[in-house]
């Protein structure tokens, strides 16, 4: 079966090494030294906080935008891609109060969410987990991981601060920024 | 704070008395007599089975429809809406691999889920619950509870004919209906 829903465990032992923990917006989170990434359900001893999030359907990719990804986008566990980033995100409830076709126009209509994230593939590989309907109180709807090899890292960080710089962005309340290296 | 989190449990106590259950399409589930609905993490004691469901943001709906909506719909818990249904459905992986403009092109323009469902308000109120994303392997997709006068029963009938002939529903691959009045 292919496994939907994984954890993100942060501690003191994991398969990846933090390098970095920022907060962007919104509550900080203890910080730790390593990230498990795990199928949900299978416990991590010792782990300072847990985050759970399922891979899902496409929320607002159209077929002629998922073709073009599908044609050019890498899968995640390649060899050369030693670094990885977490980033947790909520959005705020204007966000969530919107109708899909207003939440489409802001995420790429006006933001270009696919369009910016397009130019930096292959390099960058991405898996988007939801977690906003979990549970009653999440403390995030989204976790996004990244993997991408060092001399890709300034790439990704100019597609990171165009994405921020969006108007999508405003809708964002809380962003942490998980730097990991594969230890 | 605003519950979004529902548990309908199947058993026999609880506030709703089960009149008829149908298995329409795919497993049945146990039969009950009753169903209670409740905040979920709220245990009810001796239940045979106990679907999970969160109220979330629209992924269909636009602005215009939404306006339309809003200006008739009515609420749950009215006096006179003695009667409910409990709709579980799953939909098949065809319907979960496609993006969301192919997926907004079956459910409206193709299937006008929306303008069926219009033509029924205010009389029968609806409440929509996701399960899809709350597990690995959630029995249903969606838990859809109905509410109405016994007078509209036929109306609703006419609705669900209408629906479940459309183009949509031949990406359902599971359906319960389970016809419940006030305990």
């Amino acid at each position: 079966m292919n496994e939907r829903l994984f954890s993100f465990a942060g501690g003191n032992s994991g398969e990846w090494a933090v390098l970095q923990q920022t907060t962007l917006v919104g509550p900080p989170m203890e910080n730790v030294t390593h990230v498990a990434v795990r199928p949900a359900g299978v416990n991590v001893d010792a782990s300072k906080w847990v985050l759970n999030g399922a891979s899902s359907n496409d929320r607002y990719v159209e077929r002629s935008e998922k073709d073009a990804l599908l044609a050019v986008q890498q899968g995640l566990g390649r060899s050369a891609t030693h670094l990885a980033v977490l980033i947790p995100i909520r959005k705020n409830a204007a966000w969530w109060g919107m109708t899909q076709d207003e939440r489409r126009a802001i995420f790429e209509a006006k933001s270009r969410h696919i369009a910016i994230g397009m130019q930096y593939l292959p390099a960058i590989s991405r898996k988007l987990h939801h977690c906003r309907d979990l549970s009653e109180s999440e403390p995030f709807d989204f976790l996004t991981w990244f993997e991408f090899a060092p001399e890709h890292e300034p790439d990704f960080n100019d597609m990171l601060r165009e994405l921020r710089a969006s108007p999508e962005w405003t809708y964002v309340d809380r962003e942490l920024d998980i730097r990991l290296r594969r230890s």
